[in-house]
């Protein structure tokens, strides 16, 4: 496999990875309902991104910085879904 | 801050977003619900987080490879559960 090939992956992999979270924010927009999405998995999750977005920062890298920005935010959309609906 | 902070900051966000399933996972297996989980989201999750192993593989990166293989496993549990409760 060509270089090329593997960045593509590469790439297909972290738009998935990143974009996943939007069908969980809308399903909630739409049914107002999180009785069953886990308040404990947001909350860590969302420390999480927060962590890897301070190492981006850190190591000034602009892909890990972008990609963890718009995860951060996805997931703290859902955390606050979350506390609001119960 | 030292390079040695960098890297626990690093570590500690790695291990805060591989095992944010893992409540999500308990959450289901006791209470048999899914309905307000997505199967969208979870299903291209899984999809992104296999191209990520596929991608630790062929660099033979084994920090990801580990970390996405955890990933992979626990966020599969959430889509075959979420196909088996509905």
């Amino acid at each position: 496999m060509t270089v090329d090939g593997t960045t593509l992956i590469g790439l297909i992999a972290a738009i998935c990875t990143t974009s996943s979270f939007v069908p969980q924010v809308i399903k909630i927009l739409r049914s107002k309902r999180t009785q069953d999405v886990s308040l404990v998995m947001y909350a860590i999750l969302t420390t999480g991104l927060f962590l890897w977005l301070v190492y981006g920062f850190i190591l000034h890298d602009i892909p890990l910085i972008l990609a963890n920005l718009i995860s951060l935010t996805l997931s703290l959309s859902v955390l606050i879904l979350k506390l609001k609906h119960g």
